[in-house]
């Protein structure tokens, strides 16, 4: 088995169907060896997380979304790979966009639940570069949005 | 005539001149093939389209407002491929921030009014990874700005 | 003595110790000849400054903000330069995220506290393409976040 399907098997992790835009975008776009994912917004199967962060939902409440977000960037990677995610060198920077109200400043904390997951995922090639910062309000009402710059093989 | 030129005319479209930044930075620079084009904001001639999404600019208001920037954003771009629109290979990334009220989240809806722009002018190699976010508030109080990544011959 | 170095000196400018993430990421990753810095927020050594432009912290107030970052912004480049800033080729791209009320507009004068710096740093080079947007909070209630692509030899 490849290593890091193995290592989400390990993980307990099963990937999302890579989400379809909400809007005239592809999901993601190659350039040499870089793949620039579209934001991912924290929506699953059973619709996933929305509100703000600070009123509704609760820190714990926003890492889970922000770990939904991570999820989805890894599909879409996949999808960008062929399926095959060993081809990805390296999580190069991930931009994390948090709805909160605006006196939630534990914004690092919550985009943490999608960096925790990459190094998880990919280990020390999942390290990144990353922005974390509090928005008005993201597409639809989701809780958070996060794109990314992969390096693959 | 250059192909995207002959496009342009078809569609109706007259590029602005280039917008000059409103601060000490410049329009783009260019490494290797990649154009990195500053955020462009809803500025045109004749002022442009200041105010926030949700309040005082209706959705409608603000997809006009997004396919402004995206105006300026190939006008930047034409420059920087020193006047030929056809050495454009791939719109790859872009990035709209949007002035809402905190209720407001049709957001993907406002930044298409860019990103559809892109593709009737480009055609497929105008498809593009995208992120689209809602701000308290955005430069001058324009209401739309968006930036993007380009890739050139 | 190096040129950037001294430059520095002769701006009378020290830099921090490159700030270590206040998250599980990495301040910066090199692909290539690039390198993505994580977000640098407006902290330094004595605390640094926390707060909102237009609310308790004034235009200067935010255009100090701005500089900070850019002192980050710059250390974490000598960092991924081995400690020699005579390697960068190109400031290629910073984005500016300021911490604002929902009526404070003049961004992109703030910004400039960090891409004034840059000029002075790095001259021509230093140039580069920008985006600046209002958000409604940033981590730890920090007034400026400023991340950045460069280019080195």
């Amino acid at each position: 088995m490849p290593r890091i399907e193995a290592r989400l098997t390990e993980l307990g992790v099963t990937l999302p169907t890579p989400p379809a835009p909400v809007a005239s975008y592809v999901p993601f776009t190659i350039v040499g060896a870089l793949v620039h994912v579209s934001g991912q917004v924290s929506m699953d199967g059973a619709g996933g997380a929305k509100g703000r962060v600070g009123a509704g939902l609760s820190l714990e409440d926003g890492q889970a979304a922000a770990r939904i977000c991570g999820l989805n960037l890894i599909a879409q990677v996949k999808a960008a790979c062929g399926g095959d995610l060993d081809r990805v060198r390296r999580v190069v920077k991930l931009n994390g966009f948090v709805n909160v109200t605006p006196d939630f400043d534990a914004i690092p904390a919550v985009v943490n639940g999608c960096s925790n997951l990459m190094v998880d995922v990919f280990g020390d090639i999942g390290r990144h570069a990353r922005s974390a910062v509090g928005v008005a309000n993201l597409p639809l009402g989701f809780a958070v949005e996060v794109d990314g710059v992969f390096e693959i093989a």
